[in-house]
């Protein structure tokens, strides 16, 4: 029987060279049966397994009205775009499916193949009239001028903001520039003016995110990132180690973690805790331990890390007390 | 004789369920005589000391003809507010009318009750084509992409960027999604790309504002608070403590404050002072005089905090030159 | 034989009062030979050294028609700004003619001259529907509330946005809203969402910049400059010393520098580093040297400077590996 793992109907946008340069996908998502997945991978010429994707010329919109909705109707370029299984994306529609799927919560991240994502994705002009191939730019924007229109330029990335795709329930993102599609917002998530989400990484749950969650970080439900705080990416500046952030953790403002924190963690404002950040160890009594570095306390639970401000080392303890979140704020996003 | 708070005429903006979801006021202000008081007041159908509004109709507009001017004849709908009283916001009306006596310096931070409003305000889709109920942004996403335009989420929040609204005389404000509406900036008052105001906070005059002022914190005249700087919030992540700034202080780049700090005071680029924070006080010889918390030293004016760069112990002592602010840079604003 | 520094055709904005507050110039360059610097300068009524602007009515239009293109024909304000020496600039269109003479690299921060800039600057409205005059601002808005169309304000500030004026080839800007016109950034530039690039800045080839680049500040090739890190302006703050980073350096997320950085060197993520700073100088094998300050170290290559976690003190020294951007994230911009 066959099945796919998962389809899109979308609008496409195509540079003056024909090429699909991005995907608005109205409607998506996971297998859906196995009639329908026969259905979709035939429209698109594919075997079981395979992925690709079809505009949509006038027979198969006829075939697929059920599916299209109000798509169906449009005088705009239509895909399907059908992912046989979770492979590296090998095109434009491929590779927004998959951020679309993240960030409506349908898959979580690194739960999906983004191989060589990169280099399938075109660098583009996001504008307010819509993406546009850089080599098509400088005309278009002096075309503008000349008819007395703005032609505003928001982005030039290969990511477009989430929220012109996809909106999930139950968040607030104070500046929408600063969170990519392809990133997974847990319902309840605050994502002040100063946070940043960027693709394949997240929140589990509700969270006040005033720092900077990178590719690949995903945060434990009811913790707070404070403002200007950084999680390390891996995908520069030298970091190997992925990060996460347990549930109930506390990063302080302008604070910084390079490893991954357990539940129940807290970072005082304004410290940087690396893998090689030797660190000494206390009791509750604040007693010395032993030193130890903070890749050894990956994993253990409820620790306050500080930089003890009249000797200058950074220690660590056990916590007694936990991290609230404040309900006012999230009860009603 | 009757007397209100304040009052304002604006446009609003109505879900598809006929709720009032945010207010563009194009006339407002505070008490204006007890004739005028008495009349609003009728209009709304209130007694005195009570607050509400009341959506515009033609007899309505007839009567209030002459402080419309312009609205008068708008088929928007219109909505004539009036505080009797300055009691906690019950309506986004309401909400909204107070977040604009604060942006335009009518009303300071602090001087308004603003208990629960974060109940009372909707969070919405910021667009360029305006706000929009978050339960309509998917259908208004997909009709604008159909007809070929592109429908951008600027924000998804309770509080819109104040620009939109007011730019009070003398400001700068380079990135303008960093400013909420209800923020107080002083006159001369330059926010730079990496500032951030908050609503019920703001800057008492001539500043340079690179860093964030919280949800409640005021910044005295020809302060300077450094790029990515942190002033904490009392509203998440632990603080207590209200803070401030005084006048003429300057707080580094990354440093950040979890204390209210005296006239005069110098922040160490990159050194974060909380509540907590134990410090060396140094006489102007820099000899040791004794440890302290940074709290006990709240109310001292002059004050230089640093970390000693070779013992690790943050010190503080009696500063001897003045911050000044680059005139050239404020001079023209 | 006369020569010109630089000229400019372009689209001027005029507020009601018919200043030029704004040029858009759709072509521009340096000197293009004696003939034709003698027929500008002539059209502006300039002798050679001089610089100057003229709006071009319809005998300059029909005499300049083949420097003029698309633009001949427009029914918009056209002017011709010729730079005969690079002097001061001494009014909106050559401030401007020089902002886009930097951010198209024909010249580099530094070989312009830019004094007075700001007092030449207007401070304007930057919006959906072009730059407006402040003075005309909340008449301009209400008007389009009035209408039904959302006039939104994205910035308040003498210098709008690079990516509205030019985007140089191999480049990506996360939000570009914090790269200023006037930036430099070289081929293979990644300026992420926390990145900042000010005028008369940036970066001389490939770089990862995810920190904050301040006016006059330049950063060699193949340089990081990790999320939210702060080089030290001179503008404002205090900061005397001029800035620059050379090239392979690393600076890590939440750090900083008020110092010149040479080739080669890396500072410890959430570490700030000042011209007064003193640092422990450590040999190879991690042995204390001496005691110097920050700034004696200026010029020396493949330095790293951390803060020893357990001591407390900031150590510098020499670096054994080398810094490597990933490859993945640039070549394909």
């Amino acid at each position: 029987m066959p099945a796919i793992h998962s389809y899109g109907f979308g609008l496409a946008t195509e540079n003056s060279a024909g090429e699909v340069i991005e995907v608005y996908y109205a409607h998506f998502g996971l297998d859906a049966g196995a009639e329908f997945a026969s259905e979709v991978l035939t429209c698109c010429g594919l075997e079981p397994g395979q992925c690709g994707y079809v505009k949509l010329d006038g027979s198969l919109r006829e075939r697929l009205r059920t599916h299209l909705g109000a798509l169906a109707n449009s005088e705009k370029t239509l895909v399907l775009c059908v992912l046989g299984a979770d492979m590296p994306p090998a095109s434009v529609a491929e590779a927004f499916l998959k951020l679309h799927l993240l960030s409506a919560r349908l898959v979580k991240p690194h739960e999906l193949n983004l191989n060589g994502m990169f280099g399938v994705l075109h660098n583009l002009a996001w504008t307010n009239e819509g993406p546009i191939d850089l080599d098509e730019l400088h005309d278009r924007q002096l075309a503008a001028r000349l008819q007395g229109r703005q032609l505003s330029v928001t982005s030039v990335d290969k990511f477009p903001k989430m929220s012109d795709y996809i909106v999930p329930s139950g968040v607030r993102i104070a500046d929408t520039a600063r969170v990519r599609l392809g990133a997974y917002l847990g319902e309840g998530t605050t994502v002040m003016h100063e946070g940043f989400i960027n693709f394949n990484a997240g929140t589990e749950g509700p969270a006040m995110i005033e720092g900077r969650i990178s590719a690949g970080v995903m945060v434990g439900a009811n913790s707070d990132l404070g403002g200007g705080c950084s999680t390390m990416g891996t995908l520069s500046g030298g970091g190997k180690q992925v990060i996460s952030v347990g549930k109930n953790c506390l990063i302080g403002a302008n604070a910084g973690i390079g490893i991954p924190l357990a539940n129940g963690c807290v970072i005082e404002a304004g410290l940087y805790v690396t893998a090689g950040t030797k660190v000494q160890l206390l009791n509750t009594q604040g007693e010395l331990q032993r030193n130890c570095k903070a890749l050894d306390l990956v994993g253990v639970e409820g620790l306050l890390f500080r930089r003890n401000s009249l000797s200058g080392a950074v220690e660590c303890l056990p916590l007694q007390s936990e991290v609230e979140l404040n309900e006012e704020l999230h009860a009603h996003n």
